[in-house]
């Protein structure tokens, strides 16, 4: 993945701007609060990839992507810990996907103008000199805040873990929680496009609407109302058990499903948002019952997947012109307002992909 | 598989034989005690198959396997609960897998004074009437106790288990929980056969020390010892981690092994006995790990495997006729016995695959 470091800073004579970037002030347990992050400005950033660096871009950044798997950078792990990516560094710019355009670039496959998203940083203007993991944008017709959701990461992680390990037949049930997320959202579309009959759970009743209304879900449930009867819930719906489980919760919600799966089912282990929070995780308590029903529990990374990108961002521009699939997002305008979004996130208070839009 | 019913009773002339059996007192909450099984004498049955019946076998047992799957068989479960078997039924004898000689059959694969086993009771004479899980005994040139275990479902559980759903590469290391037992002390010997480094865990130092001189593990440690470091006690035999963990005791050994997964890792949840005397199942906290580390967790049952056992009899009868392979049994002599045997399995008493010889 790209590891952007720091722009130069101006020297005599040289075009200056300012850069505001949200950074990390303190590390965090439990949940977030707005208040460990800080909005900070540099007044005098040059846009220009710095003399003697290896090729890389300028970005630019429109759009910042709001995702969960942020809450695991922002705690500090000891060296040795099994965790995804490193620790964010206090005082600066967090780092994540963005969706932006090249402002100036000595790489040879980018050039000024280009449209591109990757991982990048929270701030306004970002140098990007490890370039795996940008891509360009293809589908300029499309709104462009869609990458940093459906047609990116989140929509990557949906088409890579549904299909490359949940291997959905038609006609078989598939459950999806935080359905109305980013990542829930998609995999449920994608799996009625495959031909199978989707349930999601979500955390308020305009979700389950959303769902049901404009998603296409073949049915939907509000797990917050649902108390400890998460087990009767989805019984109900789905009374002759769970083919794929595409497990974006963890905690209550996983145990549920667990014992209700069907013989030869797949657990999808894409996000355990329950538990990001917890000082201790909750304990699974119905692991054992994928002995008797011969059940594949698998953890994935899309990280392993980029090699399917350029497929699949052709795969869902067609879905999403063609009206296929419907993409909600809750957009926050303004680099101020990123802090309390990404806090929001755990709350659940987002409908849809969350991101914040700068331009 | 075979599903034993019962044999006739003698009517005038015929020649009459006693039929001792164990059978199942009570169902069992927590450990089962002896005393929840009792042995019976039935004093006039014919070791005929009855006339109009189906295609079907008597045996004489010669061999009882103790198996810790019964465990689940001897709890009273609601309908729809997930599970492997049904209940035993109370009165009658224990259901599980013997080595027998038949002595009648009107089935056309089978004759009288072959050898065989598979799914049979636990009593002198049973009566087979679905035959399906009747494997004819090919290599009587070994001791036939072994067909209880190492050449029995044991062996194809960890033949299937490890090679069809851990898929070990040649280098890679494995952890094997309960390794002196009877799936535990072939996994270990077929992963090193397969070129791996490989490590068991085990409940006594004598259980170790069988492992270590005379099963050729790399290394093995005693669980026990290790109180609540099972995490150090692997981080120190196993320091680049766990490729594959085959999985027979669940709960903390299970927890401490999924911190110590490879990325990329398999773990083959085979057997959770740690488990099986809880009312209520310990949960497993480090089951989020999956997801950063891309770890596969599965479940299987060797039923789904039958159609490898002739290929894997031979394989298994050629690395024990070439001293490749070593079993270690633990012979308890008479059917009074039995019920104290199975009890036993439960808190580690056996020492290698635990058995009962009846002839």
């Amino acid at each position: 993945m790209a590891s952007p470091t720091k722009l130069d800073m101006a020297g005599h004579g040289d075009e200056v701007t300012r850069n505001k970037k949200v950074v990390l002030r303190r590390y965090v347990t439990g949940y977030p609060t707005a208040e460990d992050m800080e909005v900070v400005v540099t007044s005098d950033v040059r846009l220009r990839v710095p003399e003697g660096s290896a090729a890389a871009v300028v970005v630019k950044n429109l759009y910042l992507s709001c995702d969960p798997w942020m809450r695991g950078r922002m705690t500090k792990h000891d060296d040795g810990d099994a965790v995804p990516a490193e620790d964010f560094v206090l005082g600066e710019a967090l780092v994540n996907f963005t969706v932006g355009e090249v402002v100036d670039s000595t790489h040879p496959e980018f050039d000024a103008g280009d449209l591109v998203w990757g991982m990048s940083a929270w701030e306004e203007y970002t140098l990007i000199t490890q370039t795996e993991g940008l891509f360009k944008i293809n589908h300029p017709e499309l709104p462009l805040s869609h990458y940093t959701g459906v047609l990116g990461l989140a929509g990557l992680t949906a088409y890579a873990g549904l299909f490359e390990v949940g291997k959905p037949k038609q006609g078989e049930t598939v459950f999806v929680s935080a359905a109305s997320g980013a990542v829930g959202q998609v995999v449920g579309q994608l799996a009625k496009i495959a031909g199978c009959y989707v349930v999601g759970s979500a955390g308020s009743d305009e979700k389950v609407s959303l769902l049901k209304s404009k998603m296409g879900f073949d049915d939907a449930f509000n797990y917050k109302s649902e108390g400890d009867n998460l087990g009767a819930a989805l019984g109900r719906r789905l009374p002759d058990g769970i083919d794929v489980y595409f497990d974006n919760v963890g905690g209550a919600t996983l145990d549920a499903a667990l014992l209700r799966m069907r013989p030869g089912g797949r657990v999808v282990a894409c996000g355990m948002i329950s538990q990001y929070n917890l000082s201790e995780h909750q304990g699974v308590r119905n692991l054992w019952c994928i002995i008797p029903k011969r059940v594949r529990v698998e953890g994935f990374s899309c990280m392993d997947y980029h090699h399917l990108y350029p497929r699949f961002e052709e795969e869902m521009a067609a879905y999403i012109n063609a009206g296929k699939v419907t993409v909600a997002e809750d957009v926050v305008r303004g680099i101020e307002k990123a802090p309390e979004a990404l806090v929001g996130l755990f709350s659940g208070r987002n409908v849809g992909k969350l991101l914040v839009a700068l331009a």
